[in-house]
Protein backbone atom coordinates (compact mmCIF):
# COMPACT_ATOMS: atom_id res chain seq x y z
CA UNK A 1 0.00 0.00 0.00
CA UNK A 2 1.18 3.37 -0.97
CA UNK A 3 1.05 6.24 1.48
CA UNK A 4 2.13 9.88 0.90
CA UNK A 5 4.96 11.77 2.00
CA UNK A 6 4.92 11.19 6.10
CA UNK A 7 6.43 14.51 6.82
CA UNK A 8 4.03 16.27 9.18
CA UNK A 9 4.50 20.15 8.45
CA UNK A 10 3.93 18.76 4.37
CA UNK A 11 0.93 16.88 5.69
CA UNK A 12 -0.54 19.98 7.31
CA UNK A 13 0.20 22.06 4.50
CA UNK A 14 -1.90 19.75 1.83
CA UNK A 15 -4.39 18.99 4.71
CA UNK A 16 -5.20 22.64 4.41
CA UNK A 17 -5.09 22.55 0.44
CA UNK A 18 -7.81 20.22 0.48
CA UNK A 19 -10.01 22.37 3.12
CA UNK A 20 -9.92 25.15 0.75
CA UNK A 21 -10.79 23.22 -1.92
CA UNK A 22 -13.36 21.41 -0.85
CA UNK A 23 -14.75 24.81 1.26
CA UNK A 24 -15.84 26.32 -2.11
CA UNK A 25 -16.89 29.88 -0.43
CA UNK A 26 -15.63 33.21 0.16
CA UNK A 27 -14.85 33.35 3.93
CA UNK A 28 -13.78 36.55 6.16
CA UNK A 29 -9.84 37.10 5.76
CA UNK A 30 -9.48 37.46 9.42
CA UNK A 31 -12.02 34.34 10.46
CA UNK A 32 -10.30 32.02 7.79
CA UNK A 33 -7.53 30.96 9.77
CA UNK A 34 -9.86 30.13 12.82
CA UNK A 35 -12.14 28.16 10.69
CA UNK A 36 -9.99 26.45 8.94
CA UNK A 37 -8.29 24.78 11.91
CA UNK A 38 -11.22 23.54 13.04
CA UNK A 39 -12.12 21.65 10.00
CA UNK A 40 -8.72 20.27 9.94
CA UNK A 41 -9.35 19.45 13.56
CA UNK A 42 -13.01 17.47 12.88
CA UNK A 43 -13.16 16.87 9.24
CA UNK A 44 -16.43 18.43 9.64
CA UNK A 45 -17.18 21.34 7.57
CA UNK A 46 -20.69 21.94 9.22
CA UNK A 47 -18.51 24.50 11.35
CA UNK A 48 -17.97 27.10 8.15
CA UNK A 49 -21.57 27.30 8.49
CA UNK A 50 -22.39 27.19 12.82
CA UNK A 51 -18.65 29.23 13.93
CA UNK A 52 -20.19 33.10 14.47
CA UNK A 53 -18.01 35.81 15.64
CA UNK A 54 -18.88 38.97 17.21
CA UNK A 55 -17.89 42.02 15.74
CA UNK A 56 -13.63 42.15 15.71
CA UNK A 57 -13.63 39.19 17.72
CA UNK A 58 -10.31 37.81 16.20
CA UNK A 59 -8.42 41.05 16.23
CA UNK A 60 -9.20 41.61 19.69
CA UNK A 61 -8.27 38.09 20.71
CA UNK A 62 -4.88 38.82 18.58
CA UNK A 63 -4.43 41.84 20.26
CA UNK A 64 -4.89 40.06 24.24
CA UNK A 65 -2.43 37.41 22.77
CA UNK A 66 -0.48 39.98 22.05
CA UNK A 67 -0.11 41.67 25.72
CA UNK A 68 -0.02 37.97 27.67
CA UNK A 69 -3.49 36.94 28.49
CA UNK A 70 -4.18 33.75 29.95
CA UNK A 71 -6.49 31.03 29.04
CA UNK A 72 -8.95 29.60 31.17
CA UNK A 73 -10.36 26.73 30.00
CA UNK A 74 -13.19 24.16 31.79
CA UNK A 75 -11.26 20.72 30.49
CA UNK A 76 -8.19 19.29 31.30
CA UNK A 77 -8.49 18.29 27.62
CA UNK A 78 -8.86 21.38 26.32
CA UNK A 79 -5.92 22.20 28.21
CA UNK A 80 -3.94 19.65 26.96
CA UNK A 81 -4.17 20.76 23.44
CA UNK A 82 -3.93 24.25 23.33
CA UNK A 83 -0.23 25.17 22.38
CA UNK A 84 0.90 26.23 25.84
CA UNK A 85 4.50 26.46 24.36
CA UNK A 86 3.34 29.17 22.20
CA UNK A 87 1.24 31.17 24.62
CA UNK A 88 4.18 31.59 27.22
CA UNK A 89 5.99 32.99 24.55
CA UNK A 90 4.19 36.01 24.75
CA UNK A 91 3.90 35.76 28.58
CA UNK A 92 0.39 33.76 28.74
CA UNK A 93 -0.88 30.42 30.88
CA UNK A 94 -3.37 28.15 30.63
CA UNK A 95 -5.75 27.40 33.99
CA UNK A 96 -8.47 24.77 34.12
CA UNK A 97 -9.59 24.65 37.58
CA UNK A 98 -11.95 22.26 37.26
CA UNK A 99 -10.26 19.22 39.65
CA UNK A 100 -9.52 22.40 42.08
CA UNK A 101 -10.59 20.99 45.46
CA UNK A 102 -11.93 24.48 46.28
CA UNK A 103 -13.94 24.64 43.23
CA UNK A 104 -15.39 20.79 43.59
CA UNK A 105 -15.91 21.36 47.15
CA UNK A 106 -18.22 24.76 46.72
CA UNK A 107 -19.93 23.35 43.88
CA UNK A 108 -21.14 20.37 46.22
CA UNK A 109 -21.71 22.83 49.23
CA UNK A 110 -23.83 24.66 46.61
CA UNK A 111 -25.39 22.19 44.37
CA UNK A 112 -23.99 23.90 41.34
CA UNK A 113 -21.20 22.53 38.97
CA UNK A 114 -17.47 23.11 39.56
CA UNK A 115 -17.95 24.76 35.84
CA UNK A 116 -20.33 27.63 37.42
CA UNK A 117 -17.70 27.46 40.09
CA UNK A 118 -14.94 27.81 37.80
CA UNK A 119 -15.97 31.01 35.93
CA UNK A 120 -16.57 32.68 39.54
CA UNK A 121 -13.02 31.65 40.57
CA UNK A 122 -11.55 33.02 37.19
CA UNK A 123 -13.36 36.44 38.12
CA UNK A 124 -12.25 36.77 41.27
CA UNK A 125 -8.48 36.66 40.48
CA UNK A 126 -8.95 40.11 39.00
CA UNK A 127 -7.41 39.48 36.13
CA UNK A 128 -9.07 39.69 32.06
CA UNK A 129 -9.15 36.38 30.82
CA UNK A 130 -9.67 34.63 26.95
CA UNK A 131 -11.85 31.47 28.23
CA UNK A 132 -12.05 28.77 26.26
CA UNK A 133 -15.50 26.54 26.79
CA UNK A 134 -15.47 23.01 25.50
CA UNK A 135 -17.62 20.82 27.44
CA UNK A 136 -19.86 23.07 29.90
CA UNK A 137 -22.98 24.99 29.24
CA UNK A 138 -23.53 25.98 32.51
CA UNK A 139 -19.90 27.89 32.24
CA UNK A 140 -21.26 29.93 29.48
CA UNK A 141 -24.47 30.48 31.50
CA UNK A 142 -22.49 31.57 34.64
CA UNK A 143 -19.99 33.54 32.25
CA UNK A 144 -23.08 36.02 31.16
CA UNK A 145 -24.39 36.47 34.25
CA UNK A 146 -20.62 37.84 35.48
CA UNK A 147 -20.70 39.89 32.16
CA UNK A 148 -23.88 41.32 33.06
CA UNK A 149 -23.10 42.29 36.37
CA UNK A 150 -19.66 43.58 35.59
CA UNK A 151 -17.36 41.28 37.61
CA UNK A 152 -15.76 39.72 34.96
CA UNK A 153 -14.46 41.21 31.50
CA UNK A 154 -13.25 38.76 29.48
CA UNK A 155 -11.36 39.20 26.14
CA UNK A 156 -12.86 36.90 23.99
CA UNK A 157 -15.09 33.79 24.90
CA UNK A 158 -14.92 30.79 23.03
CA UNK A 159 -18.35 28.86 22.88
CA UNK A 160 -18.42 25.84 21.95
CA UNK A 161 -19.65 23.28 24.39
CA UNK A 162 -20.83 19.89 23.07
CA UNK A 163 -24.29 18.12 23.63
CA UNK A 164 -27.95 18.01 23.36
CA UNK A 165 -29.43 19.52 26.60
CA UNK A 166 -28.54 23.25 26.98
CA UNK A 167 -26.10 23.29 25.02
CA UNK A 168 -27.32 25.54 22.25
CA UNK A 169 -29.48 27.21 24.38
CA UNK A 170 -26.34 28.82 26.32
CA UNK A 171 -24.42 29.39 23.17
CA UNK A 172 -27.55 32.04 22.13
CA UNK A 173 -27.87 33.27 25.56
CA UNK A 174 -23.74 33.87 25.74
CA UNK A 175 -24.05 35.56 22.82
CA UNK A 176 -26.32 38.08 23.83
CA UNK A 177 -23.69 39.31 26.27
CA UNK A 178 -21.65 42.47 25.58
CA UNK A 179 -18.32 40.41 25.18
CA UNK A 180 -16.54 39.49 22.09
CA UNK A 181 -16.95 35.89 21.23
CA UNK A 182 -16.40 32.61 18.95
CA UNK A 183 -19.67 30.59 19.03
CA UNK A 184 -20.17 26.94 17.42
CA UNK A 185 -23.91 27.90 17.14
CA UNK A 186 -26.04 24.27 17.57
CA UNK A 187 -24.71 20.93 19.46
CA UNK A 188 -21.82 20.50 18.07
CA UNK A 189 -18.21 21.71 19.46
CA UNK A 190 -15.78 19.86 22.14
CA UNK A 191 -12.58 20.46 23.99
CA UNK A 192 -10.91 19.60 20.79
CA UNK A 193 -12.69 22.26 18.70
CA UNK A 194 -11.58 24.63 21.51
CA UNK A 195 -8.68 24.17 21.82
CA UNK A 196 -8.62 24.44 17.69
CA UNK A 197 -9.71 28.43 18.39
CA UNK A 198 -7.09 28.68 20.42
CA UNK A 199 -4.43 27.58 18.46
CA UNK A 200 -5.40 28.98 15.21
CA UNK A 201 -5.37 32.70 17.01
CA UNK A 202 -1.78 31.56 18.53
CA UNK A 203 -0.69 30.33 15.54
CA UNK A 204 -1.95 34.03 13.90
CA UNK A 205 0.39 35.88 16.23
CA UNK A 206 3.40 33.99 15.52
CA UNK B 1 -34.08 32.37 30.29
CA UNK B 2 -35.23 28.92 31.04
CA UNK B 3 -32.71 26.46 31.71
CA UNK B 4 -33.15 22.55 32.39
CA UNK B 5 -32.12 21.02 35.45
CA UNK B 6 -28.39 21.57 35.48
CA UNK B 7 -27.77 18.28 37.03
CA UNK B 8 -25.07 16.73 35.29
CA UNK B 9 -25.96 12.62 35.85
CA UNK B 10 -29.34 14.19 34.63
CA UNK B 11 -28.32 15.72 31.81
CA UNK B 12 -26.52 12.98 30.62
CA UNK B 13 -29.41 10.43 30.95
CA UNK B 14 -31.10 12.75 29.30
CA UNK B 15 -29.00 13.23 26.58
CA UNK B 16 -28.82 9.44 25.75
CA UNK B 17 -32.34 9.56 25.47
CA UNK B 18 -32.61 12.34 22.80
CA UNK B 19 -29.92 10.11 20.81
CA UNK B 20 -31.33 6.96 20.96
CA UNK B 21 -34.26 8.76 19.66
CA UNK B 22 -33.34 10.57 16.37
CA UNK B 23 -30.82 7.36 16.21
CA UNK B 24 -33.83 5.78 15.03
CA UNK B 25 -32.06 2.27 13.84
CA UNK B 26 -31.17 -0.70 15.38
CA UNK B 27 -27.41 -0.97 16.34
CA UNK B 28 -25.91 -4.32 17.54
CA UNK B 29 -26.63 -4.11 21.49
CA UNK B 30 -22.84 -4.85 22.58
CA UNK B 31 -21.82 -1.72 20.33
CA UNK B 32 -24.65 0.51 20.99
CA UNK B 33 -22.96 2.02 24.06
CA UNK B 34 -19.81 2.50 22.04
CA UNK B 35 -21.77 4.34 18.86
CA UNK B 36 -24.27 6.57 21.15
CA UNK B 37 -21.16 7.64 24.14
CA UNK B 38 -19.14 8.62 20.09
CA UNK B 39 -22.51 10.58 19.02
CA UNK B 40 -22.33 12.08 23.00
CA UNK B 41 -18.75 13.70 22.35
CA UNK B 42 -19.37 14.56 19.37
CA UNK B 43 -22.85 15.83 18.33
CA UNK B 44 -22.26 14.02 14.97
CA UNK B 45 -24.64 11.04 14.15
CA UNK B 46 -22.24 10.30 11.36
CA UNK B 47 -20.30 8.15 13.45
CA UNK B 48 -23.12 5.62 13.36
CA UNK B 49 -22.98 4.69 9.51
CA UNK B 50 -18.96 4.77 9.78
CA UNK B 51 -17.90 2.94 13.06
CA UNK B 52 -16.38 -0.51 12.39
CA UNK B 53 -15.99 -3.48 14.44
CA UNK B 54 -14.28 -6.36 14.00
CA UNK B 55 -16.12 -9.72 15.43
CA UNK B 56 -16.43 -9.33 19.21
CA UNK B 57 -14.36 -6.51 19.45
CA UNK B 58 -16.10 -5.43 22.26
CA UNK B 59 -16.62 -8.58 23.86
CA UNK B 60 -12.79 -8.72 23.83
CA UNK B 61 -12.28 -5.18 24.91
CA UNK B 62 -14.12 -5.96 27.68
CA UNK B 63 -12.15 -9.23 28.53
CA UNK B 64 -8.98 -7.07 28.31
CA UNK B 65 -9.95 -4.75 30.53
CA UNK B 66 -11.27 -6.89 33.04
CA UNK B 67 -7.75 -8.64 33.08
CA UNK B 68 -6.12 -5.36 33.70
CA UNK B 69 -4.63 -4.63 30.27
CA UNK B 70 -3.28 -1.12 30.28
CA UNK B 71 -3.87 1.91 27.00
CA UNK B 72 -1.94 3.25 25.10
CA UNK B 73 -2.31 6.16 23.64
CA UNK B 74 -1.06 9.21 20.47
CA UNK B 75 -2.23 11.68 22.09
CA UNK B 76 -1.84 13.72 26.14
CA UNK B 77 -5.67 15.16 24.80
CA UNK B 78 -6.50 11.59 24.51
CA UNK B 79 -4.86 10.49 27.65
CA UNK B 80 -6.93 13.44 29.44
CA UNK B 81 -9.86 12.28 28.48
CA UNK B 82 -9.91 8.83 29.17
CA UNK B 83 -11.19 7.36 32.56
CA UNK B 84 -8.35 7.13 34.26
CA UNK B 85 -9.85 6.30 37.82
CA UNK B 86 -12.05 3.74 36.25
CA UNK B 87 -9.19 1.95 34.45
CA UNK B 88 -6.87 1.66 37.48
CA UNK B 89 -10.00 -0.11 39.00
CA UNK B 90 -9.08 -2.83 37.05
CA UNK B 91 -5.49 -2.42 37.28
CA UNK B 92 -4.59 -0.97 34.09
CA UNK B 93 -3.30 2.53 33.28
CA UNK B 94 -2.92 5.07 30.72
CA UNK B 95 0.64 5.96 28.43
CA UNK B 96 1.55 8.43 26.36
CA UNK B 97 4.67 7.80 24.48
CA UNK B 98 4.89 10.80 22.71
CA UNK B 99 6.82 13.55 24.36
CA UNK B 100 9.24 10.76 25.94
CA UNK B 101 12.74 11.94 25.24
CA UNK B 102 13.90 8.91 23.55
CA UNK B 103 10.94 8.61 21.84
CA UNK B 104 11.35 12.17 19.82
CA UNK B 105 15.43 11.69 19.63
CA UNK B 106 14.95 8.42 17.52
CA UNK B 107 12.01 9.68 15.35
CA UNK B 108 14.84 12.38 14.48
CA UNK B 109 17.28 10.48 13.93
CA UNK B 110 15.91 8.23 11.56
CA UNK B 111 12.85 10.49 10.07
CA UNK B 112 10.11 8.64 11.13
CA UNK B 113 7.23 9.81 13.13
CA UNK B 114 7.00 10.10 16.91
CA UNK B 115 3.87 8.04 16.74
CA UNK B 116 5.37 5.44 14.81
CA UNK B 117 8.29 5.26 17.49
CA UNK B 118 6.23 5.27 20.03
CA UNK B 119 4.45 1.93 18.77
CA UNK B 120 7.56 0.74 18.79
CA UNK B 121 8.44 1.38 22.18
CA UNK B 122 5.04 -0.57 22.98
CA UNK B 123 6.07 -3.53 21.53
CA UNK B 124 9.59 -3.67 23.33
CA UNK B 125 7.53 -3.35 27.10
CA UNK B 126 6.57 -7.39 26.32
CA UNK B 127 2.98 -6.37 27.18
CA UNK B 128 -0.41 -7.02 25.25
CA UNK B 129 -2.09 -3.24 25.17
CA UNK B 130 -5.36 -1.50 23.79
CA UNK B 131 -4.12 1.03 21.55
CA UNK B 132 -6.01 4.10 21.46
CA UNK B 133 -5.25 6.61 17.97
CA UNK B 134 -6.98 9.58 17.68
CA UNK B 135 -4.01 11.45 15.94
CA UNK B 136 -1.66 9.79 13.67
CA UNK B 137 -2.08 7.61 10.90
CA UNK B 138 1.46 6.77 11.38
CA UNK B 139 0.40 5.23 14.49
CA UNK B 140 -1.81 2.39 12.60
CA UNK B 141 0.51 1.99 9.96
CA UNK B 142 3.26 1.13 12.00
CA UNK B 143 0.66 -0.88 13.92
CA UNK B 144 0.14 -3.09 11.11
CA UNK B 145 3.52 -3.46 10.22
CA UNK B 146 4.64 -4.62 14.02
CA UNK B 147 1.52 -7.10 14.04
CA UNK B 148 2.01 -8.23 10.71
CA UNK B 149 5.69 -9.31 11.97
CA UNK B 150 4.21 -11.00 15.18
CA UNK B 151 6.32 -8.38 17.51
CA UNK B 152 3.23 -6.87 19.02
CA UNK B 153 -0.30 -8.61 20.41
CA UNK B 154 -3.28 -5.80 20.81
CA UNK B 155 -6.04 -6.98 22.57
CA UNK B 156 -8.24 -3.60 20.71
CA UNK B 157 -6.97 -1.58 18.09
CA UNK B 158 -8.87 2.24 18.41
CA UNK B 159 -8.50 3.52 15.26
CA UNK B 160 -9.70 7.02 15.05
CA UNK B 161 -7.31 9.33 13.75
CA UNK B 162 -8.88 12.91 11.86
CA UNK B 163 -8.13 14.09 8.96
CA UNK B 164 -7.26 14.64 5.12
CA UNK B 165 -3.66 13.05 4.40
CA UNK B 166 -3.65 9.42 4.58
CA UNK B 167 -5.85 8.96 6.98
CA UNK B 168 -8.55 6.91 5.70
CA UNK B 169 -6.61 4.98 3.80
CA UNK B 170 -4.79 3.78 6.76
CA UNK B 171 -7.48 3.20 8.88
CA UNK B 172 -8.69 0.35 5.96
CA UNK B 173 -4.48 -1.25 6.28
CA UNK B 174 -5.42 -1.60 9.58
CA UNK B 175 -8.54 -2.89 9.49
CA UNK B 176 -6.68 -5.77 7.33
CA UNK B 177 -4.49 -6.71 9.69
CA UNK B 178 -5.32 -9.84 11.83
CA UNK B 179 -6.41 -7.71 15.48
CA UNK B 180 -9.62 -6.81 16.65
CA UNK B 181 -10.66 -2.99 16.13
CA UNK B 182 -12.65 -0.05 16.80
CA UNK B 183 -12.23 1.91 13.84
CA UNK B 184 -14.20 5.31 12.15
CA UNK B 185 -13.66 4.63 8.82
CA UNK B 186 -13.34 8.04 6.53
CA UNK B 187 -12.30 11.26 7.77
CA UNK B 188 -12.88 12.05 10.95
CA UNK B 189 -12.69 10.58 14.96
CA UNK B 190 -10.03 12.63 16.88
CA UNK B 191 -8.22 12.51 20.68
CA UNK B 192 -12.06 12.90 21.65
CA UNK B 193 -13.47 10.12 19.66
CA UNK B 194 -10.65 7.75 21.38
CA UNK B 195 -11.20 8.87 24.70
CA UNK B 196 -14.72 8.22 24.53
CA UNK B 197 -14.65 5.12 22.75
CA UNK B 198 -12.11 3.52 25.58
CA UNK B 199 -14.25 5.26 28.11
CA UNK B 200 -17.34 3.57 26.72
CA UNK B 201 -16.12 -0.04 27.10
CA UNK B 202 -14.50 1.17 30.68
CA UNK B 203 -18.16 1.72 31.89
CA UNK B 204 -19.66 -1.53 30.51
CA UNK B 205 -17.77 -2.71 32.72
CA UNK B 206 -18.15 -1.08 35.72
Amino acid sequence: MHFDTMDPQKIEQRSFEIIEQELKRDLDPIQKPVIKRVIHTTADFSYADTLCFSDQAVEKALAAIQNGVSIVTDTNMGKAGISKQTLAGFGGQVHCFMADEDVAGEAKRRGVTRAAVSMEKAAGLGEDFIFAIGNAPTALIRLRELIDEGRIHPRLVIGVPVGFVNVAEAKEYLMEADVPYIVARGRKGGSNVAAAICNALLYMCV
